[in-house]
């Protein structure tokens, strides 16, 4: 971390904030030019307030040079973590499709698409138990009991189970789930995100709507500081002016993400788009981007497709979507 | 709402539609012109899910005539709803300073301030018990203990307190709290936001960084769907591509926020800048545009500033601008 | 368009309001509801302002139905535009990679340049003669004599060339200009696209960096409105919050585009990501998505790297991305 | 500026750069740590292109410690500077009302509303002769003729007039117009503003609406750069993620602005709103915050309303706008 010390800032201020530093356990090396004042902090600087500093009133600016973030850091985790869900790896060159409803909403609507999108190439069921919504007047989820739905379909076909937790409260219902999900809009929910570094399940942390990547690593960290490294990173689309879509993908975080972290990468092309037929264009420019897998909803019948939500495929149209992103994959020179 | 419906629609499924609508209780109203046909729902449409009426294949757009909020809805309660936190009225032309420091850490800290703020002008005291950092290495509050401090502030000042929640599970520890605040990255913590509409304390809901005002108005109807009235809500700047602020504070959200609704609005302009030099000028702002009280953080002993946030006004800087406020509220015709 | 009147409106407003309209050659349709009354509006009502109707005391809010683009629009010219520049076509499943420096330095550097680009497979020369920098002491380009060099180095590679105009009074400089390119800062500078309407050279109008996609649409059909067809629409990245790239490419944009309009898009990854690692990466997504063709930065010799741009590649680089890129595109079925 | 080096960087390369920055008059101040290199850049940095040296392979990143602009920083030029608009001053103290209609449409129209705005207590008059519109197929302006009836307007009301320019082909029409305005989507036309550069006239900069604060002061730079120092900068909204305002008044640019740089700071509170009923809170927001002046859009006769902009106030709403907002200002401590 590097202070530019302000023109004409008192010794004394300055002797202070370098003593005051040093009780932090930080050292300090100052270089004094002409025109301006640098303090270097050399040592763990992860737990020093950059906020703090730049309020200083002898401090010009902070520039943080190294990342705040130090477990999600591929600077000290060189190579790439990959993340097994009972056999199903992801990360390190594994690619994986979850696929499956918005809402679990009866026995035979789980079963029935859980068998169609492990048909066409899913190895992983998704599925909404608890869904946040924006209204209190919306469905909120079967809960408790669309829980115990997704386990009845993992052991009808096999596939282990990715489904969101809203609260921490709720953990112990989540004992026998695959792949623990933090939706958006808890990815600084700081609390639940602490609670789930005691665990050591796979954790499917999702972008918050208005993040960064910076902070989208940061819960990682919260995460991983509790002790659990099993956390797979994902773009779900960031709020931007654009009108046409629900939200915008940035595919860019795929790269980006994969440079500054060792953490596998996939991509939700659904809830980027808002509706389905920009799901396939979005799910081919995240694999071609280099993305570890790809989570993609998919709804039963189209004769009650109402109850669906607008930008899931029908399971025909998500088996297309699955060969195609498999052509760019191997284009690309991918193994499987 | 209306629907506008895609030219070209077959009737066969128009009228699976308006016959789904029916059993969801929404009577219909079919208007076919040359160019387009609109169908109109009348009723209740607060449960009726925007994105799956978007999202259908023979529906064109859809517009939301009737705002989504009923409880917090001015049209359905002219008058301003005025809430009383131990005999301080905020709300109706009541105007409230909250005021206070940003962590408590220490007994001496926090009743020093307490003294400070009250004599200037402050009838609340603030003061963070719980901390969300954005980092899991920085100092996350004092937590259960730092209530216990607020607690012993307000017997020695009788000022009530405001502070802080961050998980559903630790409730009971506030039960002893006047006004318990819910964050900007926990607007849409829609399980804690149900847990508060149990209570019957007075809630200040903080707008999220990249939240609309409708979004905001939808989270405090998640509390008063529950049966708490007593909502506040605070705006406390948005997210936007300005970097010499930490964020932008959005004023016109106070006469928006009033227009729409009956519930007080308040501003804090202390994270809304996000250093002290912009405080009083955006406390002035959002006075002269009609907020309800301002929430503003004081720390106590410049000697120890180095531990105080950036945005943190010293105790005479607070009293001073306590009174430039009064002065421009007088001006504008207020009684107080 | 259809307008929703405010509850209990008078009488005698409404009828003023749809005499004017009447005046303006829009016919009306009134359909009154139990709770609400709409006004249909049926006819060319792209000339109707949207805004002035939004504003009006009656109207509780106006949601338009048809897109207010008519010769840009999908609907009305269903079949893809192909434009040829020079024999090379883009659009309708023709591909051009578009290649060259940021900006011309000297005949050497855009002839070398020129040169491979052209062997590594790129079948456009681009370059900056004109620039638009934020600063004014920063580098404004060679100007006309930077136009001359490109022309030198067309003749000498057959390469048609692509460049950017800044002002409408610097056309005539334009006139052997092959493709003339409007940068993001200038798309919505109408006086300029107005010009450009008088032209009949092919258009490459860059998306703005906080503009939507209907805006760029607007602003394509502010050069169609004036007779001349040849757009290209080119996707540069947005605006958005994070920090670890210069700006956000809009990948959905590419099928979205598509959908709304018969017009060719493309894509320019080196801006939108900022700087050189990145290129590759949103490169292989935009062809994914199906982008017309990448306009691409290429700097020529890695020894006088420091005053080329920090995104563009080297030609072996580029070489190897137009390799990758020819890969995706015939693993999605591409003919070329 | 300050480089930080990236670790295991070549000696060679390092020398090149230092070599390199020195060619271009930039010393250097090179600080090697334990875990860190620093190379400070000493003299003149304003020509360095910090993009350039961010892409640098040996660069990890660059701190700009000076603002890179110079003529407006109010660091060269402590005191405030003050316009002088035919005699009516804004700057140091001195405010201004800026009022009139959105267009000019008719010589009975601006000279009406003239006289009314100027009894109401405004000192300059508005109008738009050229108007920048989204589409091609909205009213343009009556452009030159418009001009004409200004100059009218003014001959009749001896009120100095403030108007848009589009393009700098146009320069030659505006002899004769006091204040040159530049609208929010012309703030990085670079070339117009150094046409604007080489005037002496007041020019009126607006802040493009996703632009930050320093953009819109590089762009008063291009200006002041061309040898005009006259130069008034006007906040008038940003674009913004919420939907109930048209763009999100930025009222904390008031006292930023004034903190870095010399130059007034006017604020339009019609086109930051977007409709009438939220110009009254805004403008004293901004009042109160500290602005030099206010502009305000007002239209002439009910009766005719349908043809003005949402935005407008009436004659009689405006004159009541400047009571309070004097009354604001005079609590504060305003001499007029």
């Amino acid at each position: 971390m590097v202070l530019v010390i302000k023109q004409g800032a008192e010794e004394a201020q300055l002797e202070n904030l370098i003593e005051w530093l040093k009780s932090q356990g930080i050292e300090t090396h100052l270089s004094k030019g002409h025109f301006q004042t640098i303090l270097g902090l050399v040592g763990d600087t992860r737990h020093v307030d950059i906020d703090l500093l730049s309020g200083l009133a002898i401090v010009e600016s902070v520039m943080r040079i190294s990342e705040p973030f130090k477990s999600a850091n591929r600077k000290f985790h060189p190579d790439d973590t990959v993340i097994d869900i009972c056999g199903n790896k992801i990360g390190g060159g594994n690619f994986q499709f979850i696929a499956g409803p918005c809402s679990v909403e009866s026995p035979e609507q789980i079963c029935s698409i859980a068998r169609e999108v492990k048909a066409a190439g899913a190895t992983l069921l998704r599925g909404g138990a608890f869904k946040p919504r924006t209204s209190p007047y919306a469905f909120q989820g079967m809960r408790g009991e669309g829980l115990k739905l997704l386990l009845e379909a993992k052991k009808e076909t096999g596939m282990p189970i990715v489904t969101e937790i809203m609260d921490l409260s709720h953990i112990d219902l989540f004992e026998d789930v695959d792949c623990i999900q933090v939706g958006a809009r808890n990815m600084q929910n700081f609390e639940l995100l602490k609670e789930l570094g005691h665990s050591r399940k796979p954790i499917l942390l999702k972008r918050g709507l208005a993040n960064t990547m910076q902070e989208l690593l940061m819960s990682a960290e919260y995460i991983m500081a509790g002790g659990n490294d099993n956390v797979i990173l994902c773009e779900r689309g960031i709020r931007t002016f654009e009108t046409y879509t629900r939200n915008t993908m940035d595919v860019s975080a795929v790269p980006l993400l994969h440079e500054k972290s060792h953490l596998p990468v996939i991509v939700d092309p659904s809830h980027a788009a808002g509706f389905a037929r920009l799901v396939e264009p979005l799910a081919l420019a995240a694999a071609a981007a280099g993305a570890d897998g790809l989570m993609i909803e998919v709804h039963n019948d189209p004769a009650h497709a109402l109850c669906d939500g607008p930008q899931a495929l029908r399971p025909d149209e998500f088996a297309e979507t699955v060969k195609k992103v498999n052509a760019v994959r191997k284009a690309l020179g991918a193994d499987d």
